[in-house]
């Protein structure tokens, strides 16, 4: 059975076509520009090699893009498949399911018009998600879709780590808690690693490190979902690529004052202008980072500093979260890629049993990157690195969903 | 030697007169609502016996609140001493010494000048605290006076515990950082626990959690502090009073939007009704807000359970923020008063060493409140309640400086 997986962002549409016999990728494609007046792209791989990678003027909307998709992945020579009969279903990937969700579901007109109630609360991803899965529908009008909600693995969180302590009458109102996301990586990869380890997730305390451009920490108890770093919306947490992460919250009305911006203007510098490239100064990217802070500059020191830093306080706190923790899990392109960093981080743990053996963990440096036990053989916590695969994680759950 | 300690408010004045050469307070004594139309009122008591209890229409402002004081401090019958020139030194409160001042301070211009470079920072308090200096020295031209600042014991964190992740300018610009504050306190009470524990202040890293109605904890490592949870102001961190703590900033945004409001009147939102008020809807005292959840009211409960898993995430990552931890101790309103809520909070430590003696907790039911280790015999890590005596820290600063 073959399932295309699909991401569509506001002028983008990141897709993939997974042949769910053997898990194995058959062609990976990226839409982008759409709606924008010129130089949209496309660009479709099938089994590594680039069968498609086309420019025009302009790709008027995400029903052109999904139909330029489908052209390729069905094109008569290089094409992934003959038809567009053998595409069973298709997977979307939705950023905000609210409190509504918390399990993957088959698109029908509710779930469509629950991810449209969501749109407060995810007001640039929601709208997006909502239009390649309309555009999907249009084109493929009788392939059955499943949405797979970033924040639903968060859902079995308890009030006392969801809530804010802001009036209770604005949660109830305009919904305002901690809602978490990443959930399908934290989910996918707290599981593989009890998987990996020959164990079950009902017998183990995880917390998972997805560290990437965009970084979250969960604290996963026996299978569920206790406690993740970030809340409303993806800002909050550790110091990410462009994101601050965690702030006195007046700060935000302090610099509003001094800078004489709108809280709409602050909130961007918060989320694009921040993080590692607003403390370095240099990028957001964690490698120019960590090679400008070995050549001694200091603001990317700093920065790296204050990742670490920042990691290292949430994996002491989901510890007394689960009142003790069995394995902590590296993953995503920092967690997986940056082995220095995981040395750094692990540092100084010994206190509550978790000691990282240097050498297994350094013998993971990139490109050799896999799963792994990376702590030493008397550490009482186990330290991995598991690498995550969200489309699969999709892919599956639509699987799981359509085969009912 | 005697010494008066002053904490002014913007319509307040507080006072106490020690003798340093015991440590007793010989009077203490409150002016409330200083400029306002009508019902100034002063109480004043010597050795615990009321002396003063006056209400008249107005007190004009502080110069006036401070001519009470004296008179009531030297009053012929019943004051606490015979004449002004017995007060050797006055040691005055300051809230915000932002990055300037790392210990207190002989008030001179340059000080003064430095705590009004400062009113950005502490916008109420710290023009309230100058017009108390100034006040007082009118009326005590000759005493000398010092500043004890309550953000001074947290300048020895490192960067990494004291930026924020916005961009750089940000922190150079506007000095936006987190200073932390209940600095006094903290550094009472650490230094007092290595002191009652036979050790000393370099031998231990203590987790200090000031719990009142403002709540704050600290990491002192080594007799330094190395992290503290409030940050710019003191909104962040755990739940309090009537304050929020952590939110994710753009929940600053969100609400703004919502519920149509500046984001000043959001920042008041989230000082003055959220936190323990906000959630439970009863109250922002806890002794309320533990009757009431003890009852089964459902969201005072939630109040509970959210301040005591705050307080359990901060414990969790200090730890990790020293590589481990020693003592932690307890201190202020609810950390001295309040057992019920230690022994929630400490509850499931053990997995680093660290376990309650419920029997030698419980031991300390208030009011029956002194300075006691509660930790279990077997437990590594050493767990006190410490009384805080703020005022006896100003006052030996005081002492201090002056007799140089």
């Amino acid at each position: 059975m073959k399932i295309l997986i699909v991401n569509a962002g506001s002028s983008s549409l990141k897709y993939q076509l997974i042949d769910m016999d053997n898990e194995q990728t058959l062609a990976k494609g990226l839409v982008e520009r759409i709606g924008m007046a010129e130089n949209g792209h496309h660009e479709c791989k099938v089994n590594g090699e680039k069968i498609v990678d086309w420019a025009e003027d302009k790709i008027v909307d995400h029903v052109q893009g999904c139909k330029m998709m489908l052209a390729a992945l069905t094109d008569a020579e290089k094409g992934a498949v003959k038809s567009m009969d053998e595409i069973s279903a298709v997977g979307h990937r939705v950023l905000h399911g609210g409190s509504k969700f918390s399990e993957s579901m088959i698109i029908n007109d509710e779930v469509i018009a629950a991810i449209e109630e969501n749109i407060p609360l995810g007001p640039l991803h929601n709208p997006a998600n909502l239009m390649g899965i309309k555009a999907c529908q249009e084109v493929m009008p009788s392939t059955p879709m499943v949405a797979v909600f970033d924040t639903a693995f968060h859902q079995t969180m308890p009030p006392k780590a969801y809530m804010y302590g802001l009036p209770y009458e604005i949660y109830e109102k305009h919904h305002v808690r901690r809602y978490g996301f990443h959930g399908t990586s934290h989910r996918f990869v707290s599981k593989r690693t009890a998987e990996f380890l020959g164990k079950k997730p009902e017998d183990l305390r995880i917390i998972t490190a997805h560290l990437g451009n965009g970084s979250s920490l969960a604290a996963v108890e026996y299978g569920k979902c206790v406690d993740t770093s970030m809340g409303l919306t993806p800002l909050e947490g550790v110091l990410m690529g462009t994101r601050s992460g965690n702030l006195d919250p007046a700060v935000v009305e302090f610099v509003c004052d001094k800078e004489n911006l709108t809280v709409g203007q602050m909130l961007n510098l918060c989320n694009k202008k921040s993080g590692l490239l607003g403390i370095s100064g240099i990028s957001n990217d964690m490698r120019d980072v960590d090679n400008a802070a070995k050549e001694g500059h200091p603001r990317a020191q700093l920065a790296r500093d204050m990742l670490v830093y920042g990691i290292r306080k949430y994996i002491g706190s989901y510890a007394a979260a689960m009142n003790g923790v069995d394995v902590i899990v590296f993953t995503a392109g920092i967690g997986e890629n940056n082995y220095g960093l995981r040395e750094d981080i692990m540092a100084g743990f010994e206190y509550m049993g978790a000691k990282l053996d240097k050498e297994k963990n350094a013998a993971l440096a990139w490109p050799n990157v896999h799963e792994a036990v990376i702590s030493a053989d008397d550490s009482k916590v186990l330290i991995c690195v598991i690498p995550t695969n969200e489309e699969i994680a999709i892919a599956r759950d639509t699987l799981e969903l359509v085969s009912k």
